[in-house]
């Protein structure tokens, strides 16, 4: 069994990312790729991503920055600020930090941002280009994206593949379903619905599992092939009286039974997630190459 | 094992569309669902589409007309076409007939017609909506929605089931599957890419099969699971010297070796086809509805 070093993998991205931005400045001092993140209210977990994602920019040489409101921001004043961004030609990036307070339209919120600024791919074109069989998306949302990259780094084989994909979100099982598919792989979505004499024998016959359902040991070592690739996007908390903090962060898949049976695994921490940060600066630089037509 | 009988639920249905549509105008004599076909060229198959969408119709009380564009046609007058035919207050349905010509944007063009007159539902709004788990589109396209009816109509349960889509095309297949997942199908899509090991792996624990290939023969009885619901969305042609034309129409599935295993299934001619037209009078009455606020 391997792991999966997504925390080593999305450093070199990053280094990478940021040497390319050193050698476009060389070309033209002017160049400075911006991002934007909107983000509404104070929930912690928010402002814990929101300060990742901008010290991540800092690190690569993005110019980041946050516009922060109340979360009592009434649905036009947010849509006018999009608005301003969105004409402001020295930004590049808009990220709208979700999930938004309820009185606030989400769909409505993110289809504003234009879409070549949508580095989140969250738009309903961008989903519509991933979701159509030629189409090409302007920006892939950045965990499915991530998962695609980890796949393709490890030279995971994918086209006549089994595939299954548990979890039918808009931002990953859902998108990501269809680039693995893309990818030429036979792909089974499993659900809520989804029965688990199902899931046993979809996993059981599955040469690739992705999880992000979002439920702590949910892929089990008894339901896995030998020799199959595990990708965990779940993040979850459990009890656990040995730390501080009296928890624990788990992804979806039970690390230990699996570990033996995979050929190739992503750990919790420092598989996925890491990806999803480094995607968002990858999609920034590229929305800022092509407004300078680079 | 029960043969589907689209034919006849197509006549039920477009019955039920023509005394709606009788009992709306006792309400408001100037009430006149209106679709226009526009056709580009004279390809006889799209001609034959055409007449028989015409002729359907006029059975309900529909006012169908067709707008003919010589294949010669520039883009920017097909454009302005749909774009008079989206301003035309009267107009409640749009259909572009496909495929165009090389020389036009097939995507450009469907995306051109506005959504509320989008009966075929393959704009990427739509075609967005279908994809995004809680949306629900406006319209959708007519061949996944004859299929979801059928399957209601013969009361098949979906949800908990083992779900085989075969093809993946943007009309067909693409949508389809999200349809049948969001019923609650655990859904796995074949395609070109998938290898007869994965399709026969697939199909023979399926619950319910999809056809859409376009390929004859494709489904064999030796590869369904006893008591499936087989649903043939191809159409196809065959060598039969029997015929005074030399073929014979046919579907994906391979009708003879599979009507014995199969608890329902659908024959070809006379199963999904005549439900996609009805499916075109659906959408536009409910188009219709709509501009009425009926």
């Amino acid at each position: 069994m391997a792991i999966i070093d997504g925390k080593t993998i999305s450093k070199e991205l990053r280094d990478s990312i940021a040497a390319e931005i050193v050698s476009l400045k060389q070309q033209d001092p002017a160049f400075l790729p911006k991002l934007v993140i909107v983000q509404v209210g104070e929930r912690p977990d928010s402002s814990t991503y929101v300060k990742m994602k901008l010290k991540s920019c800092q690190e690569v040489g993005i110019d980041g920055s946050l516009q922060k409101l109340p979360d009592t921001v009434s649905e036009s004043d947010l849509l006018d600020l999009i608005s301003s961004l969105n004409a402001d030609a020295k930004v590049h990036g808009i990220l709208v930090q979700l999930p938004l307070p309820p009185h606030l339209d989400e769909e409505r919120i993110t289809n504003a941002v234009k879409q070549e600024k949508d580095i989140d791919g969250f738009s309903e074109l961008n989903l519509a280009a991933i979701f159509k069989k030629n189409a090409v998306a302007k920006f892939v949302p950045c965990t499915p994206k991530g998962i695609m990259y980890l796949l393709k780094h490890e030279k995971v084989e994918i086209s006549g593949k089994n595939v299954v994909v548990c979890g039918r979100s808009d931002i990953v099982g859902g998108p990501l379903s269809k680039l693995l598919e893309k990818a030429g792989g036979t792909v089974t979505v499993v659900h809520s619905k989804t029965t688990p004499d199902q899931l046993k024998f979809y996993c059981s016959h599955a040469d690739i599992i992705v999880s992000a359902v979002g439920r702590a040991n949910f892929i089990t070592g008894d339901i896995i092939k030998q020799g199959s690739v595990i990708i965990d996007v779940g993040t979850n908390y459990v009890k656990d009286e040995t730390k501080k903090s009296g928890q624990r962060m788990c992804g979806d898949v039970d690390f230990d039974s699996c570990k033996d049976k995979a050929s190739k695994i992503t750990p919790v921490p420092g598989g996925v997630g890491p990806m999803t940060v480094a995607m968002v600066l990858d999609n920034l630089l590229e929305s800022a190459k092509q407004s300078k037509k680079l």
